[in-house]
């Protein structure tokens, strides 16, 4: 980019475009959303740290994702959380040190070596599989809360006023925590649609937060990991504008989610747990 | 889900939802995208193939799939792919042989095992090392040749009616391949963004096309690994009808690419190589 970055880059880079509508050619301004990878490290207490994963993120509230992964990923529990802090190495620079965040906890559920032993049998890729991430969900399930259908409906609306990003970059999604009276609890945005769910239950586990029950709100489509999230965080129902998969799908009825997609101010489709949708 | 899976999945699943409207609700029947594991094992003839990785997609076109995203990871050159199969191993009932693929190949360039340590530095998350990215890929700029803006203007229209999945679910992504003068040459749908053009290079690969050159359509944003897999296959423009990143515009600078993003009928925004793009 001709532009130079940023030290701590921000959630978004001006950049200089081209706009070409028929014959009118403008050149201007733009704004892009930041994209750059952040490298997870986690530790228990004293022990070296470990390289855990690398995504690819907007920076900004890098602690929660950091925190937020792990624990989505059965690694840790919130309660475990010691303390999160960008890299000090010596040999990085500035730049790289806040593109590593390292998550010092009291003790691990398994090591991402663990974990990765655990999904290397044959038979991950097949429907038994599956079913195992079903039965380890299985003591994760929702509170069997009901939600009025009009907070479903305006969740997107409640989301939009505090999408400062989209609003620069038109680029970026979002995630939020709404309460079952339609309240907005907390929203975040990233690059990725995975990174804005981890955001959010890290900033409940960063904040020592009571958390569990909330309705899950996305600005996008909704995945299998998508709802594997909100299952293991205990979220209530998961919301979203865009569409939801099978797989997706399938894991909300089994762990007891609501599950709505395609929702519009006045419009939504249940895909999952309808019973527990009020009219 | 209530309803069975089929023993081998097709793009799409019935489910049935539950529509809300108002006060008006409706329950009938809906198709989501499927959503399913694919393990992808590579190996030399004569050897034991190795898993590579595991990622979320959408059934169909999964030979491409394997050899693509093995073409675009650096791990394998297109001639290299000798056969590519489903898993036969006894083991696996059929619904998990259709999970997993093979690409035997004449020789591998790196296995994923070097590949992880080639990343495993502590720099790979700093700027430094997305230079080594650049650098890596410095040999593969793309051909300087000049494009239409009416071609860009109207990719979006062309792939519109060969989006299938999309018409059936409303949540699948799409990426094409597009001759400079504007003919649709191919195109794949996926759950996810990054095997849809996955599926594009190893179609290629399969059939031994000659390719380079081509344009990269996709329905959605354009992140940095978008624009990496097009410029390792030699594409000479990325077009989108999502915003773009900072990363992918910064690496479509640096490799030569035209970026244009927020397509539309009659409107986009050039992010990088307009002096490329002709009235």
């Amino acid at each position: 980019m001709t532009e130079p970055l940023p030290r701590r880059p921000g959630g978004s880079v001006r950049v200089r475009v081209t706009e070409r509508r028929g014959e009118v050619v403008t050149r201007r301004e733009d704004r892009v959303v930041t994209e750059e990878p952040l490298e997870i490290r986690i530790g228990v207490e004293g022990a070296n740290p470990r390289r855990a994963m690398i995504t690819m993120r907007t920076p900004g509230h890098d602690f929660e994702l950091a925190a937020g992964w792990a624990i989505h990923d059965g690694l840790i529990t919130a309660s475990d959380v010691r303390r999160v802090a960008y890299c000090t190495d010596r040999e990085l620079s500035p730049e790289e040190q806040f593109n590593v965040v390292t998550v010092t906890v009291t003790r691990m559920l398994r090591t991402p070596a663990q974990r990765a032993a655990a999904t290397s049998a044959c038979g991950v890729c097949g429907s038994d599989s599956i079913e195992g991430v079903f039965n380890t969900l299985s003591d994760a399930v929702a509170r069997p809360t009901t939600i009025a259908a009009e907070v479903i409906a305006h969740i997107p609306d409640a989301m939009r006023p505090h999408q400062a990003l989209f609003d620069h970059t038109g680029g970026i999604h979002a995630a939020a925590l709404i309460a079952t009276d339609g309240q907005l609890l907390l929203l975040r945005e990233d690059v990725g649609r995975h990174n804005a769910v981890d955001k959010l239950t890290g900033a409940q586990a960063l904040s020592r937060a009571d958390y569990g029950g909330e309705i899950l709100g996305t600005s996008g489509r909704i995945g299998f990991e998508i709802v594997q999230k909100a299952v293991v965080s205990h979220r209530t129902a998961v919301v979203g504008v865009g569409a939801p998969t099978s797989l997706a799908v399938r894991l909300a009825r089994e762990a007891g989610l609501v599950l709505a997609g395609f929702t519009r101010s006045n419009r939504f489709v249940v895909y999952a747990g309808d019973e527990r949708v009020t009219a």
